[in-house]
């Protein structure tokens, strides 16, 4: 088995469908970008026949994307799979996300269904989408729930139909992870077929353990991790692309690897948070503002003395700047430009005027400001100006 | 063994220690007693030595708390552990709570030491410390990379000399959930007296594994874990108090329970958040504002058939108000006022006219004022106010 693990990204799909966090196709094509130099395999980039601007995003992020697989998502319907493969036209590399509902409380209470008929149309949607010659990729939703024979019998079936990549979704985040990782494992020991796909995980958040049920499927045999700049999403979101690499990157002893480029996910976590409107808590793994903060006596101290005391990442492997500027009222623009950019905002012209007048009020009560009172200023900012 | 998980909270020393977190003696009394009202265990109160303020803090909350256990941090030195036994004076019931590097790169860069020198100072301390007639907890800092042989054998003997708990931190949070969960097995299986003491979890959130590292330490036999309300703490912050006890009651599979009252967690997550001035992100898990949102097309619609095809927890569980109301620029101060006490936030007077000025001029932009705006609204009034 390989120990590339490929990364997927559903920012623009699952992330993008949070109240409050809808881009403009522009800006998915800038984000979209973003992510392919990061080094992501696989870009969701919309649902296509939810919405017109979801089927342009997909169209037009085929457009732009050199290296990176295009993903559009669909029902195990027919007009949602021909609607996902003409959006996705002019990829370089194209695949169509179908699926369906595999838990008894999905097939009975959304489906209003039997596990024969949903095994069936999960097959016919497989063969169908193959049919369109792109890749394939099928969701059991809410299989970290279903009953596990049922599970396995749908993915070798699936795989027969044709899939390339089958994807076990914890979708309600309620399992735990040495369970999450049994069910992985339950269908590597189960499922004859099963080398002949590669095996995704896709975990949500709501009891804080997304990252971890994403190891524990990747360490029982998954190589591809669906997941999430900042971890955003749906509810708590999905799993954390940050994490999942720096956890890969720093556990040298687990023999993984992806393709991210860690030294650019400060600038992109910031990119996201700022056009998502979805701000990021100082206590943020990886990206939060205070996530290589020491501050302490004790551990100051410690740190000093020996930065692996209580370091386990250099804050540079993920382009955090090392800068520690203060700002005050005798700050100019360009210092405050300059300090904001570092932080992952660019602001020009009329806004920073706007900002920068806010700061000096800031400034005047405060006499130093961090860049605790820098998020927040941008944040103020962006309530009146961008929603 | 109990079925009966204890919840050491440190919030008030661990979390208080974030820079800008830092909280006058009254504002920890309060939060103490909503602590206590919550039906954590044990609270870790200060750091008495650390200054004069721990210590008035560790002082006040012995008299002020009627139930739980109330303890005091310490370095293994004669001083501290004075200073702390004088702070713990008025406790109903007082824990000292002391400890040592037990990593070779702390015990070499920080403690300039060897093991036998560490190992002999952390007995020396544990018996010094009973001696005071408290509660002894023993923490082996930076467990989570030390030398498991060695480890082992520093438990044996600081609970040979009275340790009524032994905490086993993720100093760094480097570990991974299985491998956290094997150095707790380990230590049942090789420390002998391992039954005469409470094992503790202590876990970082640095690689966002915290709430899982702390729930493989549980299942593999700690009966105590320590967290802090949002997670907040040092650089990515500690495990979350919210997370353990949901996973808990939600998984009543695992046969473990916690005295946490689960409906009084989002009140007492948001006066944290605002009192230490620590915003959580809206996909928090538990406690963000999103946690419980269903927003998507097809999650909405599964939602509305059936609550249970997307909800693990019900969102009254942990006393989310259920309530959906928007305000418009027609709303009066009353209603934001209501609207802000459901959020959490309690406004009056002057600073009541301040916000609801600045909610005028939105209301004026957006027409519609949601939670978001809201929780932007006030975060940017702290920013100029409180700090």
């Amino acid at each position: 088995m390989s120990d590339k693990v490929q990364i997927f990204d559903t920012t623009l799909r699952d992330g993008e469908q949070v109240p409050g966090c809808q881009l403009k196709t522009e800006e998915k094509v800038i984000i979209a970008r973003e992510l392919e130099a990061l080094g992501v395999d696989v870009i969701e980039a919309g649902f296509p026949i939810s919405s017109p601007g979801d089927f342009l995003s997909v169209v037009e992020l085929s457009k732009a994307l050199k290296h990176a697989t295009v993903c559009g998502l669909t029902r195990a319907k027919k007009d949602d799979i021909d609607v996902a493969a003409e959006a996705l036209l002019h990829a370089k590399r194209g695949r169509i996300h179908t699926g369906i509902g595999s838990s008894d409380v999905h097939i009975k209470h959304k489906f209003k269904s039997t596990r024969e008929q949903v095994l069936e149309q999960g097959v016919w949607a497989v063969k169908y989408a193959k049919e369109k010659n792109y890749e394939v990729e099928f969701y059991a939703e809410d299989a970290g729930r279903a009953d596990l024979a049922f599970l396995a019998q749908m993915i070798e079936a699936v795989i027969a139909a044709g899939a390339d990549v089958v994807n076990i979704p914890d979708t309600t985040g309620y399992c735990l992870p040495h369970l999450y990782g049994k069910r992985i494992q339950y269908l590597f020991e189960n499922v004859k077929n099963i080398h002949k796909a590669v095996v995704s995980v896709h975990c949500h958040n709501d009891l804080g353990l997304a990252t971890a049920n994403t190891m524990a499927g990747i360490l029982n045999g998954a190589r591809q991790a669906e997941v999430t700049i900042n971890g955003i999403g749906e509810r708590a979101g999905n799993t954390s692309l940050e994490e999942v690499a720096m956890i890969i990157q720093t556990h040298k002893d687990l023999g993984l690897t992806t393709d991210i480029k860690s030294d650019r996910i400060f600038e992109i976590s910031h990119m996201v948070s700022e056009m998502m409107r979805m701000p990021v808590q100082p206590n943020k793994a990886i990206v939060g503002r205070n996530a290589f903060a020491h501050s302490s006596g004790i551990h100051q101290d410690g740190f000093l003395k020996h930065a692996e005391n209580y370091e386990i990442i250099n804050p540079a492997d993920v382009g955090v700047p090392s800068s520690s500027i203060v700002l005050t009222a005798r700050s100019g623009r360009a210092a405050l430009r300059h300090r904001l950019e570092l932080l992952g905002h660019r602001v020009e012209g009329e806004v920073l005027n706007n900002i920068y007048e806010h700061f000096l009020l800031v400034a005047d009560e405060k006499k130093m400001v961090d860049d605790d009172d820098l998020s927040m200023l941008v944040a103020s900012h962006l309530v009146l100006v961008n929603k």
